[in-house]
């Protein structure tokens, strides 16, 4: 087998045999596949695609390429949960609590941040004391103990996605389907939950820039899932400005606190958190009517055993729980500038990427994954979109400990911001949910 | 500018300006482009193509990276032939003596053969003493004292075809035809001609596969000529089988030979040298009637005329002339083997590949450029494609100094005659003509 061949045979739109995938991977893993031939297949399947079974085979492949992690037997009872990446997603952070409240044992690994802003690990580690240095023996007892778990992931998931993604950065090769699918199944399967819900985020901010191309994305992902017995469910969500009015990390966890003590009830935090959440306990058969699931939900975050959950966890991975009665035991910023609006009328978008990046300039963001995170700054969006606002009521709340920084931030935030004279009509949030079962919309 | 982003255009299929080819093309030459770019830019190309203004670019930014040969005053007059490539192809040998004794001017600069059988300069080196090592001003002496001259390219003509070439070998992105045709275009006006003929071949054995094809390339090599002020005449051939009787580098010289004693008046080689012949005395204006300028260039034949300008050619560089009628003076092989027919019939085919990968065994070609080669050794095809045949006939002979190889170029040369009882029904060996002033069939 020769890697010119496999990439003449896709230019000529035919479909590659599972051994042929697998060739492909292992050559560019044992490096005797060049980068140059990589590339020109990467753009031959840019144009002709690759089936469902030839993205399962390029996703089995890349999984083989590296570790798979091994929950035993958890792996499934236990649910995992991806996003696609989200500016202010706090979502695994409120989920996870509110899972295991529900029964579900829930053990998760999860990425640091790189860019604009900190990763849930990095979030979590605001928290002081706070420990997710844990292997896969102290995730699985913890989970066994108190139902819950999360880690950092450090396992060498995916090598082979690795270089292909790193190829595909370089080639303008990054926005064909089934890479895309094939990168994100490999690495949720690699991480050992049977059971995955993907959130798959459409927008300006995000990958998939219509709800139809995330629709697609989403079909493809369920169905790959379904072929390598993973059952994937993918809910497709708008990403037009940030998640939540809480961006940084302290800020994020603060604002997933509120949402555990039952103090903010609705907004988007709220309506994925109970719709994931929802959607786990239907996939795993615990209920089988969404409203029974989600009202249960909502008395588990009404009665506080939603937060009694999260103080465990905080509690079992040396976090000191006391923040959750008390913020100031946060590391906290020098000072706070709250920057008003200059005109009156309704926030018509807040860009996610724009507010992202001024966070990023305030420190909560890294460029290295050895650079330091400052988790006490980030910005805090008093106005969403949609809400009303006079001129002089504060937008928006920095969290900074640079004034020179703090400058710039608002500029950037400023620019984020557009209100306009007319009330802006609402979208909803989750835009369609993908599910094996029916491949159907819900 | 950056590489990545000139892939994404042509991957959307947006049109390259003459800038982005410039820069492409240097950042090639520097270095500054990855392969990995490079590759996957040209997978687009291969599927988006380039507009014939876009290939006129690349083909002048390649002519841009090398040397270019300057005839000087010579150079609206000359007319350069090039063949993209058949197996047996002596006609640059038979044209360049014919239309020198009719008044046009030729210096021609030729390459050395690498594969299966020696280049135009190879076969002229079997004429011993004759000295190919000229340079280009005593190619221009030599042709403003005989009108005719003929050396060994040396220069370093378009690197970047070369670089690009090396690539598209092992990235299945070879049959592209705008960058067949910028390829091919490039190295013939860095050649430094303003007249070009090109001898576009089509069949199993060629680059283009259907005449179709071969007259697509050959619309866009001609318009590429007129962008870049070049006047470009293409002419579509089939090759099915061997272009005359002769494989093998003295023998191919032998075989030109007695064409210009005008003992070969009919064929592929005779139709192919008049035909060449006349289009270069049509485009430069020497005759508005093709019927007159095809009399006038068989006059030049019969009457000795052409090979005595063939004697005045070798003389000049060098060669000894009296192997004009005494073959013996040439490099003889150890023995020749008459291979009979093993039935009655007539020839449909012979496969030109395996005749040729016969001749290399036998030692007439080369794998590597400083490899020696037996200028004694070939195949003589003592029948072509439509003749008949009997039991016993002599259907080719092998001219060898090695008994083993004679074996097994025997099978080869076996298993490229098709005999079968029907008479085959007879093709033009001239397809179409591509002029630039109609662009249109002839």
């Amino acid at each position: 087998m020769r890697i010119v061949d496999l990439i003449e045979k896709k230019k000529q739109n035919q479909e590659h045999t599972s051994e042929e995938i697998k060739f492909l991977i292992e050559s560019i893993m044992n490096g005797t596949a060049q980068d140059y031939q990589i590339s020109a297949w990467l753009m031959a399947v840019y144009f002709n695609g690759l089936s469902e079974t030839e993205t399962a085979n390029l996703t089995q492949a890349m999984i083989n390429s590296g570790e798979v992690i091994d929950f035993g037997n958890l792996t499934d009872s236990i649910v995992d949960k991806h996003s696609t990446g989200g500016v202010g997603d706090k979502v695994t952070i409120t989920l996870i609590p509110l899972l295991a409240a529900a029964g579900v044992p829930v053990a998760k690994l999860s990425g640091r941040g790189l860019g604009h802003t900190g990763g849930t690990i990095d979030k979590l580690e605001s928290i002081p004391g706070f420990n997710t240095q844990l292997s896969i023996k102290e995730l699985i007892a913890q989970v066994q103990k108190i139902n819950v778990a999360i880690g950092a992931q450090t396992q060498n998931l995916t090598p082979a996605d690795g270089k292909l993604y790193a190829l595909r950065d370089v080639t303008a090769t990054v926005d064909s389907m089934p890479l895309i699918a094939s990168s994100v199944v490999s690495k949720k399967i690699a991480s050992g939950a049977k059971n995955i819900i993907l959130d798959v985020k459409y927008g300006s901010g995000a990958f998939m820039k219509t709800p139809e191309d995330a629709v697609g994305l989403s079909k493809l992902m369920v169905n790959i899932g379904k072929i390598l017995n993973k059952s994937i469910t993918a809910v497709i969500t708008s990403m037009e400005e940030p998640l939540g009015r809480a961006v940084g990390n302290s800020l994020e966890i603060i604002e997933s606190i509120e949402f555990l003590k039952g103090n903010i009830k609705t907004g988007d935090v709220a309506e994925l958190t109970y719709s994931f959440a929802t959607i786990a306990l239907l996939q795993l058969g615990i209920y089988d009517d969404e409203n029974e699931a989600r009202n249960y939900l909502k008395e588990l975050v009404e009665s506080g055993q939603a937060l009694e959950k999260f103080k465990e966890l905080i509690t079992a991975q040396g976090g000191n729980p006391d923040i959750i009665n008390n913020y100031d035991l946060f590391d906290l910023p020098a000072y706070k500038v709250e920057c008003e609006s200059k005109k009156n009328g309704f926030v018509h978008n807040i860009d996610a990427y724009k507010v992202a990046y001024a966070c990023k300039l305030l420190g909560a963001g890294r460029d290295r994954k050895t650079d330091p995170i400052d988790y006490s700054v980030g910005i805090f969006l008093n106005k969403k979109t949609g809400e009303e606002v006079h001129k002089g009521d504060i937008l928006y709340t920095i969290y900074s400990n640079d004034p020179d920084k703090t400058k710039i931030a608002q500029k950037y935030c400023d620019e984020a911001f557009v209100v306009n004279e007319n009330k802006p009509t609402s979208n909803n949030m989750i835009y369609k949910i993908i599910r094996v079962e029916d491949d159907e919309d819900v």
